[in-house]
């Protein structure tokens, strides 16, 4: 097992939580990423001084700053572990304007991949989606990993480009690629999404609470300690597949967000009224019901905590002190 | 049926051959290409002259060219029919330099995604490849359309990365996108292919014939009359599926490259001996067995005049005069 570790997006919602996680077990960790987010661990990440590093570069324009960097600090690049989790992550954003997710989505893959040529990485983990299904499938048919793909939107696409690339790269370049699918993840620092997007307007309006879609869509939803301890579960134990494809979730993990709204307005408005919309879909590119197949991560032997509606459960819990 | 139609990729090997098709149904073609091929066609084509177009530019590069020329030109551009064969057509190549099938495979697609969103243009067909799947199947399991993607070869990443953003384009751009999986396409005038390489090693050397690989590899063949027939039958008839993937190919469309070692040898060079090599692919990102599900496209009612072995020999014999 590498015991350094680089995390492209490691300033995001997953990259912050990631980063944790692996100080905690004793690893070094680069974290690199083109925003400065707020870290609100800051005090956490403080702790693990000697062996965190951060650094604000864009991986499509960066590379020599990058390089610089890594060549000024004490850090095993040879034997590190690329993850992967630089993308938009704005699915909607990217609905309307297309380059969004070419650049953010897929060219930070290409140049992550000439960024491991170029330093003799060969162990590389990627954040892809269960948007790269699409929305094919009837009758509540669970996507599983051997499934066509048939991405709804430009995200979707530019993460199954970018799974695409990464499967042709496992032939010549990297000994290990991990390609983790993963669902809806949900708590804190959480960026976007629909439970933060609830209480916020809640926090406008304590009386109505309108919905995007219908309230009837449902996904699977998985908590980001959950997420983690998957993530390091797959890339720490052998692997027989050099390129290896995972869906990640827990069992009995779809929420409808009618009931995430309930939940929501349950903690936080007790006395608002929820005003449902009438398509299926939340908003273009939006998959209205997804269900997943977790029989391969449970065949390796690895189980979630929290299932969906206790994940969504403890993030309302989490964001409300936060999200005033 | 649009009658108009704009061809990327218009001078390839593929690209010609569907141009004179068009036009012989009495239909408007303009080619674009950023290369200039030799047209051993040209008395065909001038024959068209008044409803063929053809312009040198490159669609990643050259977009204000292009409309320039088309405003030029009497062209009924908003009801026209793209095709998109426009890609990077050496495999081997673009194993060596992942940017070749970056930009020339998908930056391509991406790029004349955005040219008919500029021009309203809503039915576009697409040149993909059986190397979106990869080499992941046991028992000469024959490939179908439902079946996962995991390509071995920047080219078939790149094609499927293409096939990923046309399926999200398809959502809010295209009424109707057409997703052809080619086989192995022989004919003139052939740009490249072990046929081409065989004669022409022949040519050289009479006595002696070397092969890459064990002779073994075996893939699906199509003449490229057929290819042309089966897009035409496809782009021409009514659909009901708005994204629609389909594998071209015949029956019994199989043949090793021992078989056609032997078939060129018995018609250029008859007393020449052949050597194998050891490996079972020819090349890096070379998919030494593929066998092709051609059942979709023949439960539509098309079938191949010739079968692979035909194709393979009519294809020698087409070559045999012109490569001297």
């Amino acid at each position: 097992m590498n015991n350094s570790h680089i995390i492209f997006g490691g300033q995001g919602f997953i990259g912050q939580n990631l980063a944790l996680s692996l100080l905690d077990l004793g690893h070094k960790v680069l974290s690199i990423d083109k925003d400065l987010w707020s870290l609100p661990y800051s005090k956490d990440f403080l702790q693990h001084n000697n062996s965190f590093f951060s650094l604000r570069a864009d991986i499509v324009d960066d590379e020599d700053k990058i390089n610089d960097f890594i060549h000024s600090i004490d850090f095993d690049i040879a034997n590190s572990t690329v993850w992967h989790l630089a993308a938009n992550s704005d699915i909607a954003a990217g609905s309307e304007n297309a380059n969004i997710d070419l650049r953010d989505t897929f060219l930070t893959t290409t140049n992550v991949i000439n960024f491991c040529s170029h330093h003799n990485i060969r162990t590389i983990c990627f954040a892809s989606s269960s948007a790269v299904y699409g929305s094919w499938a009837k009758d509540n048919h669970a996507y599983k990993e051997t499934d066509m793909t048939k991405p709804i939107s430009n995200y979707g696409a530019m993460k199954l480009a970018s799974e695409a690339i990464l499967s042709s790269a496992a032939e010549y370049l990297f000994d290990r690629v991990e390609i983790f699918r993963f669902p809806n993840v949900v708590g804190n620092p959480a960026t976007h999404g629909v439970i933060r997007d609830l209480i916020i307007k809640l926090r406008r309006d304590s009386i109505c609470l309108e919905v995007l879609g219908d309230g009837q869509q449902t996904k699977p939803y998985l908590h980001v300690s959950d997420l983690i301890d998957a993530m390091c579960f797959l890339a720490f134990h052998e692997s027989n597949e050099p390129y290896r494809v995972c869906n990640i979730g827990s069992d009995n993990s779809n929420v409808s967000v009618k009931q995430i709204a309930e939940l929501v307005v349950k903690e936080i408005a007790p006395n608002a009224k929820i005003f449902f919309g009438s398509s299926p879909g939340g908003w273009i590119g939006d998959v209205p019901k997804v269900f997943f197949d977790n029989s391969k991560i449970q065949n390796f032997g690895w189980r979630a905590k929290l299932n969906g509606l206790d994940a969504v459960h403890k993030t309302i819990l989490d964001l409300k002190d936060i999200l005033k």
